[in-house]
């Protein structure tokens, strides 16, 4: 395992299997359970470097499929990786492009080897191989890469399951030899576990990847349009089956409860592109759940999106300058929205990691869920 | 006049008729010659207010048109004022309307009364008075009214010039009489000289104004499309006809260039959408000239935009950086871009103050125009 990359598990919670940990890397210490904001184009979208830190953002993500095509490995090399490209000094995760062959690129084509793709961008074609995804994603200088997984569609028949569970297994076996014989491990690489919506497969991909020994684990393919519950009952099967001296990372997950529901069941890490795009579409986070600033019923409302929230949009700002903002297009709507979604989720997993530590999740959790009028549904 | 405006002269230049001075309002001091960054809605397009200072700017601009119409009079009044709504601390000028109502409202129809215009944004119809323009202007709490004006065209033909400068003469003694007798005259009104492209027009109209004893002059209906020699020469004819002792303000000009010139003919303040809305385009101004962001030699630039520029954007971030967000369409390559812009133009006016106070006006702005390899001709 590359040097730079621990994992300390801190507290377990003993009426659910929520964990607290603390994750070193070269870049500096993440406190587990924690959000990382999504900067797929080496920004965090409307903010600044400064704003995504002052939000208390610990770590963010890039994406590797992305940042190849636009600016390419060519340009980000000058800078040697992405954070002297963006002036970002925390850790950085990368993800391997499997999900966005999946979702964005053109006349994919699968076999063994590789990911034949088409640019969305202008269409030119590439191969994506495990060993190459790899080597991007050293050239990004991403403190945690992931490796190339095969991605399903929802729903998916058991057969297709399991050529795409089974494939990115072996895909798992390549990454894990180029990261180790050709980047000299000086960041992590995590395995993503596959499986569908089958906990038998769930099962055998997450053992499978345990026996390689990877620094830390992902969970993919999940919220990729099932009903919550079965996304619950997948993250249910899988995550015991993973080391537990390692960091589990949910891949694109989720609504606040998502979160607080996953961490009930054992996992670390999540990101998600909710708090970035509905801040853009007018969508605001509350600890009694969300608001619409379009709404006309802000247009002379002179409170704060959240009169609880310390962050500097709500610290200046009153619903009604945000709905005009909103209304009227201008670019600082998208900026401050922003900031206030971003610095809720990363508020979220501060007073989760707190409930774990103090041992007292559960109770939490009810609490979350009352503050929003909801049903707390038990888990597991 | 209002008690919380004042306007010294401080120097004059014995080689041009440049001069500097002091502008005392209410929400602070203003050093002229100054460029005013343009907050049409309550908003320096892309830019938090924190930004709008540490660019150096002293006064910025609001858009009576628009904020009439978004958020309207009702919203604004529970802040008592633009300052509040928007978080501004530093004083605030205002247009009337009349040029929005030339360029952007439909179905206009202008009689002795005022203006009848339907909103472009959803076909309301509303009048617009001369009355009415300054109590919008003081319910917006600006801290620089200025008097309703009747636009024109171009080019447009004599008795057209002469009908819409004598209905602005006209517009402004109601526009005095409404800020002495109605709003207690908190604020300053300016009155606007109008005259179309006809040197003896724009006399009368600015010995009309002067008479009525303003606490400054605007010249309007400048930069309208006309050649830039004729845009100075109609500078040349009327800034020579207003107080000596009360500052002067070109609407809506200019190009650094355009500044630098008038500057040489006299005037004291300008505002124009050109550093904010040249941003959003890629382009980014520099002492030595423009350059286009965009343009892909700037692909593995490793230089910030400007080598001797001072702003956020150049002490952090190359030109790859900002031609990779810019081209991804990242909205923090608009906000980059801005601050750029807004700082260039800010330190311009600051050199351009420096080198008034110091009388080295004329070698200042032959070196200006050297740094741009362009010909400094003579001027007046």
């Amino acid at each position: 395992m590359g040097y730079m990359f621990e994992f300390n598990l801190l507290a377990e919670s003993e009426d659910t299997r929520a964990r607290a940990g603390l994750i070193k890397t070269a870049h500096g210490n993440i406190e587990t359970p924690i959000f990382m904001p999504v900067g797929t184009l080496a920004s965090v979208k409307a903010l600044s470097v400064e704003e995504v830190k002052d939000c208390g953002a610990q770590i963010i993500l890039g994406n590797t499929y992305h940042l190849y095509l636009r600016p390419g490995c060519e340009v980000i090399d000058l800078f040697g990786g992405v954070h002297d490209f963006m002036r970002w000094d925390r850790p950085l995760l990368t993800d391997s492009g499997g999900y966005q062959f999946f979702s964005l690129a053109q006349l994919t084509k699968t076999t063994e080897e590789g990911v034949k793709f088409q640019s969305h961008i202008d269409g030119s074609r590439h191969l994506f191989t495990p060993e190459k995804a790899v080597e991007i994603q050293d050239c990004l200088g991403s403190d945690i890469m992931m490796c190339l997984d095969r991605c399903l569609e929802y729903p998916a028949e058991k057969p297709a399951a399991i050529e795409s569970s089974e494939m990115s297994t072996r895909w798992a076996e390549r990454c894990r030899k180029t990261w180790v014989e050709k980047t000299g491990q000086r960041n992590a690489l995590f395995g993503i576990v596959q499986g569908g919506m089958y906990p038998d497969l769930r099962k055998i991909s997450a053992r499978q990847l345990s026996d390689m020994d990877f620094p830390g684990y992902s969970i993919g393919g999940l919220s990729v349009g099932e009903p919550k519950e079965l996304m619950l009952e997948m993250a249910d099967h899988t995550l015991p089956e993973l080391p537990k001296h390692k960091p589990r990372y949910i891949m694109g997950v989720g609504t606040p409860e998502d979160i607080v529901d996953l961490v009930a069941l054992g996992a670390d890490m999540f990101d998600c592109v909710m708090p970035t795009r509905n801040a853009r579409n007018g969508t605001l986070f509350t600890w009694s759940g969300t608001i619409n600033i379009n709404n006309a019923k802000h247009v002379k409302d002179l409170a704060p999106i959240d009169p609880e929230c310390t962050c500097y949009t709500c610290r200046n700002y009153t619903r009604a300058y945000l709905r005009h903002l909103y209304k009227s297009k201008e670019l600082l709507a998208y900026r401050l929205n922003t900031i206030h979604n971003i610095h809720h989720y990363m508020e979220l997993t501060t007073e989760i990691r707190k409930a774990v530590m103090e041992n007292r999740y559960d109770e939490f959790r009810r609490a979350f869920y009352a503050r929003r009028g909801k049903t707390c549904e038990p888990l597991g």
